[in-house]
């Protein structure tokens, strides 16, 4: 059956903050996979872990992943259980062996506030900013950020899902180790992935469905290690076993393989993938910043999210009305992260243009109703 | 489009030892998710794992499992990352607390060797039995074991999926908490349920995909826990999030759910499950012994698997002429554990009997081929 009699419309104008929409092309291969895996004749749901084809689904990944983000052999990569939250712990935990001075930290809003959580259980840290006082509307200009020469290493979330904050240059000092949480922009665009020392990001924005987590480590943080961790915490046991320590979750991988194979084939690199996801992002923030404060930007402008455009409209009964006639229209995912409210649209690598151009068509004719 | 003519037959020939096959009709629902969750009208792999509808499979996911083992309240039932070796950790990382003999642990195969490896790193303990001398080949006797009513808790893997060795009875004395990987065998069978105090399984041999793992805690194990774990490896956090504390394995979740449905409303229950896996398990058993010694099984008769069914030819080179020849034939996974080699099949749930009975005619044909 050919994809285009396949589409269900409503996942196009998905714009869920994640588990976020995957490419409807994609979409058409995995339900083919459901039964069938073309190079096997088996269901990926029972294809062993221990297969040569799983084996060479891994190393293609690891591949593409590679050549998207221009990265050499001196880089681990890695697909593991856990999500971001195991990462949260697994950084101090592999990198502080034998080190005296505290990591420093950025909090810049909603999630970098659970990465903290999670690391103080394995070590005193340093924040060097934080946004909570401000509401977590702006993230710190350089002026604002004084980095330790002796730190361990430096930890930022490059893209603040809940509040659409996000960076768009590196930071830190070249000589501490960067260890950058990229779950919600990663392969969104290019990230100069060979000036971190460790990256990682699940899948559920923009890479594939929740359940896997992709690590970048560079081999060099690997020579001083703590030799006492369980062998699954302990990244040299999944480098050495090619990710397959333990039985992995085979069918996220084989989806993010997918995703990369689009990347690849279809949209021809992360250059190509970011001018789309700007012209997507361009779109809404013109339709906030046109409206006469009707949609008002919860962000300074400098920082705005590419991948999260957040807002509120006047009142929250007014939000309500238009995330209601939203869903009417077949949008779904607009309702803003439970621990802001407001709306949010997500606009993650699998949401087409379009869907984007029907979504501000939308805001306006709400607009013109409304007023 | 009917389920009937979405069949891959080769899925319905799969054995292999996991991730391993799922029902058909299991398979032709998870098709339909991936386009259309047929409640929400999104792709499964898009929608938020904050939304109503997934609170709502969590929800009945637990209940139908409450139902299927004739669990009360008195159990938390939880779904997790990790898999079974993160559970290896988790144990001994919350049971221990305060406690000071070392838990007791049985050494009955490759797994359980495993499972040893991982709770040293946490504790010191002590191992009943091991078959290790005995290559695995049987499972301890009762008066071969002397439980302490002293340890923190009693740990067994009730089969041995790479051996095919499987308990027929529950182990352990009722004043120290039972704690089993269930793995392969979950789900397959009634088990007294109850009477453990801590069960996990991974999900990938009898009842989903790899990426999920199923924990059910007796409350009461959780009245006196330490309080410096990071938040994912401490249940009780789990427990107060329903399973939500990070972003869960949405998918795998729902395909677990699918198939507890299909236990319940096709199969009618586990009692029935288990009268058709042990016919599967008969007939396998009765070719190997009706063969004149031409197929050998590596187990002794009363601790035969009824999952794995391992079994040798009378050389390697025999072997590998079965297996190939299997494979031509439209079999797949017969093929041993790398471990051991020899040939295993594996006929959890979703093997129907006349996969079975397929492959004990093909193993008639082609033992009277070859002599």
């Amino acid at each position: 059956m050919p994809v285009s009699t396949r589409i269900n419309p409503n996942n196009a104008l998905n714009f869920s903050g994640g588990p976020g929409a995957l490419p409807q092309a994609v979409l058409a291969q995995v339900q083919d996979a459901i039964l069938n895996v073309p190079e096997v004749g088996l269901s990926v749901l029972g294809i062993s872990h221990r297969s040569d084809w799983f084996a060479g689904v891994v190393q293609e990944l690891e591949n593409n992943i590679r050549q998207l983000l221009g990265l050499d052999l001196s880089y681990h990569v890695l697909f593991l259980q856990g999500g971001a939250t195991q990462q949260f712990s697994m950084v101090p935990m592999t990198l502080l062996h034998g080190k005296t001075q505290p990591p420093e930290y950025l909090h810049t809003g909603y999630w970098s506030g659970k990465v903290l959580g999670e690391a103080r259980h394995e070590t005193p840290l340093r924040v060097l900013w934080s946004g909570e006082q401000e509401g977590f509307s702006r993230l710190p200009r350089d002026e604002e950020l004084q980095f330790s020469a002796d730190a361990p290493y430096f930890h930022y979330i490059s893209n603040e899902t809940v509040e659409g904050l996000q960076f768009n240059r590196v930071l830190g000092r070249d000589d501490v180790p960067r260890v950058c949480d990229m779950s919600s922009d990663f392969l969104s665009k290019p990230c100069e992935a060979d000036r971190f020392s460790l990256i990682y990001a699940h899948a559920q924005k923009n890479i594939g469905p929740a359940g896997v987590t992709v690590v970048l480590i560079r081999d060099e943080l690997l020579h001083d290690m703590p030799d006492n961790l369980p062998g699954w915490l302990d990244y040299r046991s999944h480098i050495t076993a090619h990710s397959n320590y333990n039985t992995p979750p085979v069918f996220a991988i084989y989806v993010v393989l997918l995703v990369t194979r689009w990347l690849l084939r279809d949209v021809s690199g992360l250059t190509n993938m970011s001018a789309i996801n700007q012209r997507k992002a361009a779109l809404l923030y013109a339709a906030l910043d046109d409206s006469d404060g009707f949609y008002r930007g919860r962000t300074a402008r400098e920082d705005r999210s590419l991948m999260n455009v957040v807002f509120n409209l006047d009142s929250a009964a007014r939000e309500q009305q238009f995330l209601a006639a939203s869903q009417r229209a077949g949008f779904s995912g607009l309702s803003g992260h439970r621990a802001i409210g407001g709306v949010r649209a997500s606009i993650y690598n699998g949401l087409e243009l379009n869907a984007v151009e029907q979504l501000t068509q939308f805001m306006r004719d709400f607009q013109q109703k409304t007023r």
